[in-house]
Formats: C-alpha cells, sequence, structure tokens
C-alpha cells in the first residue's frame, strides 16, 4: 500500500480509525468530488472559496481567470488547505446525540504553485474538461493562446493529506436507549445525474454518454 | 428586499452579476446545503475542515465532541469563513473555455462565538437534527446533561456574506466557434435520496417521510 506520511496537520487527533493516509484512498475521494473548497489566509483572515479541481497523478490542479482574486492569491506559492467532501448518507439514531452523517473527505495542505509551462497547464485543462464527462477534451475546441493566458492554473501536490471517512449505521444505542420505540438506521444520499439539456443555439445531439 | 451590506471581502470582483446580498437567496442556500466547510487559522497556515451546520434565524451553527481540535478552536472566538456550495448542473461548450458548472454558493465571514447558553444550545442542536429529516428532533431522545456537556456548539452571525450563483446555458460560443459540430448544454445533477435502511438492532419501520 502506497501512503502518505502522517504529519501533524494531518494526523487524525479523534476516532484515528476513521482516518486513512491511503494514496488510492485519498485520491479515489479526490477523483469523485466536483467540487472542492479551498482555504488561503491574505493577512490574518481565512478565505474559503469553492471552485472545481482535477487530480493528475499526485498534483491537484485549480483553474480560473487569470483576474480572479484568489488565483492572484494562490500564484504567489502561498501555503492552501484544499478540503473535498462526499456526502453519503444521513445516519438516523434512536438518541440525538447520535445522529451523524456517512461522507468521505480529504484534506490536503501545500503550497500553491502557478503552472507556467504550457504543456502542463495544457494538460491540466483538458484533465478538468475530462472530469466532466470522459474524453469531453477531445470533444471540444482545445484553448487557444488567447485563452490559455486568460487562465491561471495553480497545482497543489498531494504529499499532507489524510482522508475521513464515517460508513455504516448509527452507533448502537445502549442501555435504556435501545428500547426506545424510534427508528435508527442510514437515509443514502448520492449526487445523481439528469437528464442533459442542450444549449438553445445548438443544433448537435448530446453524447450518448450524457443523454 | 432584506440585503447584507457588502464589504471588502464579500464584494464580487468578478461577475457581479452572479452574485447576491439577499438574506433570503443566502439563506435558502444555508439552509438546503448539509455540508459546510469551515476555514480558519491557527498561526499562518489556514485549516479547512467539512462538518454539518444549521441556520437558525441570522446565525448559523456548527457542532462537534467537546474534544474536537476545531470546535476548541473556534470556541476561543476566532475569525472564521464559512463556505457552502451546491452544485446544479455541468456545462459544457462548443470550447473548452467555456466549459463551467452551475453552483449556488455562499460565502460568510464572521467571529466565532461559544454557545453555552443551555436554551440556545439545545436549540442549535434540534434544529440540527432537524435538518437531517423534518421534526426529527422529535422522534428521538433528546440530549441528556452529559451528553450536552460532551458537545461543543460555535454560532456565526450571518452578516457578512453574500452569495454566488451560476445558472443557465453554457455562455454563447462565438464567430467559428458557433459553427463547431461539437454538442453543447448542461447535464443537471441534484442530491438524490435513497432508500431508507434500517439499523441491524432496530426493529421500529423507517418513518412515512424517509421510507
Amino acid at each position: 500500500m502506497n501512503t502518505l506520511e502522517p504529519t501533524e496537520r494531518t494526523r487524525l487527533r479523534r476516532k484515528p480509525g476513521r482516518g486513512s493516509f491511503d494514496v488510492t484512498v485519498v485520491n479515489a475521494i479526490l477523483d469523485e468530488a466536483l467540487v472542492c473548497h479551498v482555504g488561503f489566509t491574505t493577512g490574518a483572515a481565512p478565505i474559503v472559496i469553492p471552485t472545481t479541481h482535477v487530480r493528475v497523478e499526485d498534483r491537484l490542479y485549480v483553474h480560473g481567470s487569470a483576474a480572479s482574486h484568489m488565483l492572484g492569491t494562490l500564484a504567489k506559492g502561498i501555503e492552501v488547505c484544499v478540503a473535498v467532501t462526499l456526502l453519503d448518507a444521513l445516519v438516523f439514531a434512536r438518541t440525538a446525540f447520535h445522529h451523524s452523517v456517512n461522507y468521505r473527505s480529504v484534506v490536503l495542505f501545500g503550497t500553491a504553485r502557478l503552472v507556467d509551462e504550457p504543456a502542463e497547464k495544457r494538460r491540466a485543462l483538458a484533465a478538468l474538461i475530462d472530469k466532466l464527462a470522459p474524453d469531453r477534451s477531445a470533444a471540444c475546441r482545445a484553448p487557444d493562446d488567447k485563452e490559455l493566458a486568460a487562465t491561471k492554473v495553480i497545482a497543489v501536490p498531494i504529499e499532507e493529506a489524510s482522508a475521513k471517512i464515517r460508513t455504516g449505521p448509527p452507533l448502537a444505542d445502549e442501555g435504556d436507549d435501545a428500547a426506545l420505540p424510534y427508528w435508527a438506521g442510514i437515509l443514502p444520499v448520492r449526487l445523481a445525474r439528469g437528464t442533459a439539456q442542450t444549449a438553445p443555439d445548438c443544433t448537435a445531439p448530446p453524447p450518448p454518454d450524457l443523454g
């Protein structure tokens, strides 16, 4: 098993049994999540911004307008914390105290790096598109030089990270609580894809894997 | 319309047309989202942690174990940034550049406050449970004094916040791009609820609204 080295920041202080440093586990969560939350500071106060992301090998990429405040700040090479969360179920117990949610999350710490090498930048942008639908980057026009210049891409190495996962039924209520007449169990949730809606100005049919 | 006052931190520098300071809009996003991402700093580096939340009137509440590192840090009354994001659609254009996602997000800045008044604490915890299913806090045993003491609740005032929303089809590709043979449109996504699964040690049936 390929594992990340725990650090003071990624070591789980509570419920370490829910944690994982397994690269396969961390990568699977990063790959399934369509949105991440990027935390950084400018001065004393924290800022958290949602954005799309993609993993390529051992790097996480985010992108945005070259005019973006966040991207401009990250491009300075500052410390960031990126969190992604997949919600899997709502967890109901007989006691309010044992209610919970099932989830898979990753928290990644690292130093942001501006991607200015054109080949890496193009590859990251193509991977971002391919995450929306398989091979989509080959089914649209690639960025031209002007569009590439108008886009900033930031990389964060996936080195200091941990996953945290809760699965299964609620913790068993004990003693008198176990006899309470309330329902206990889980309600699974998942991100469901709907039916493709073609743009008003488009006459092409949706690709089979999106239709 | 009840609106929040824009500040230097919440004013949208780019695409201000996507922003909203309407309290009704901000609250609806906070209420629909089941998970938030809380950003804070301890020293120089940012930390972002996912957790559940609930809004009660003009306050956002998060909770956790009294032994939680995050809750202990927030309880000191530090500055936090809380972001919630609802993903609504994947947006496909003829050009890679115009690919996007439809979303509704809120970014909230504020000073965390430890909730130590028992009535407010109980009310916030009940609201957190009721968010999982309507009136669920009345269909389970409320926290006893020991459980209440083992739980920290943190409030953040919803005063300095803004929503950001993208809806609709992709931006129209222009010129030669408009004639490209690629499909353009959106693929809606939503958080779908599955079928309730009763805990192994429970004989009660799921409530009708969860079954």
